[in-house]
């Protein structure tokens, strides 16, 4: 199937079968695709939780204001988004240097940049840049479930405090997208919601 | 091609040849495709502008450090969020409820509940979606180039007061990617930056 006929069918799962495992096989094949997507500067901004223990999915439930939808997933994947991420920047890049794909002047211009990016445009932007880069890795996730034959529904109505509290999550951390995934009740499937013509959300030149 | 080559072939662009045009045509096929993405209530919170005017890019170029890559692509797209989106809600789901798709209860219960969720959590919290919401698109976006032929690359390097007085925009809307679009100098391909194996971002119950 193509990106036209995969994209075309993607629809935000409405109800779950329940009872349905996913294994650690067919989340690791989905995350081989996911780390692929961008970030910047490399980062890889991105962290997942996944959650399929029953009792702690409830816990997960309670802090998503008790959606049922979270009790009937095969999994509920947490995403979030590193805001420190840019502290790593030599991590990221000294395996690349020592394998010679970026010399000692690249590799000392691209710390230096990384670094004046994110401390002069300061906090709220790493915030943002997590945000950000945690969607661009998520919505990778989800085209890559679905390529892999598994529904996804993504879903911001949780706490995130509680939701950090839960999942024992670092303060660097900030929750960007609960994925609840599994397979979809095909009884549930409606008609796609409106969409909006493209001539609505895009300008040529200006605004 | 499916979406596992897809995405191992996609690469953020470094060089772009100089002088490829992309046509109406070739961005609408990409655009109708993108539409397709998902958004928290289905709000559609993001706007693209599309430039491709010679002068118009070099004063996109100036509000992005004068990088050489928006000098070289066929066209510089910007993805904007729009953090009022939820107050357009009643026109998403007025043509749901004309065609019958939902009837006045649920009608009722969405407006309801897609405006307690916004204005309860706040004005940050609007900002952020506007930034999660685009930034699926945007991904979306990528693929969908990909998938017709066109490379791209996402930045984050701009001046977000400078590019909004370029392009015009209105207060609503959060700047948040600016994505290049063109074709690729092949002779610029490197190896692709090192990715973190899947245990490093991946945990399993909690962290």
């Amino acid at each position: 199937m193509d990106f036209k006929e995969l994209a075309t069918q993607r629809r935000s799962a409405i109800k779950f079968m329940e009872g349905v495992e996913i294994t650690d096989e067919d989340l690791n094949k989905i995350f081989e695709l996911t780390k692929l997507a961008p970030s910047c500067f490399n980062l890889q901004h991105t962290r997942y939780v996944v959650i399929r223990d029953k009792e702690k999915k409830e816990k997960v439930r309670e802090a998503a204001w008790g959606q049922y939808k979270v009790h009937t997933a095969s999994a509920v994947v947490l995403v979030f988004g590193d805001k420190k991420a840019f502290e790593n920047v030599e991590s990221i890049y000294m395996g690349m240097k020592m394998l010679k794909m970026i010399d000692e002047y690249e590799y000392q211009d691209i710390i230096t940049q990384t670094r004046a990016l994110y401390t002069g445009k300061g906090e709220r932007f790493q915030e943002d840049e997590a945000i950000r880069n945690a969607s661009l890795s998520a919505m990778s996730f989800m085209y890559a479930a679905q390529h892999y034959g598994w529904d996804t529904c993504p879903m911001i109505g949780f706490e995130e405090e509680a939701m950090k509290t839960v999942l024992n999550a670092p303060d660097n951390l900030v929750p960007v997208l609960m994925i609840t995934i599994g397979k979809t009740d095909e009884s549930s499937i409606r008609s796609r919601g409106y969409r909006k013509p493209v001539a609505e959300f895009v300008a040529y030149e200006s605004f």
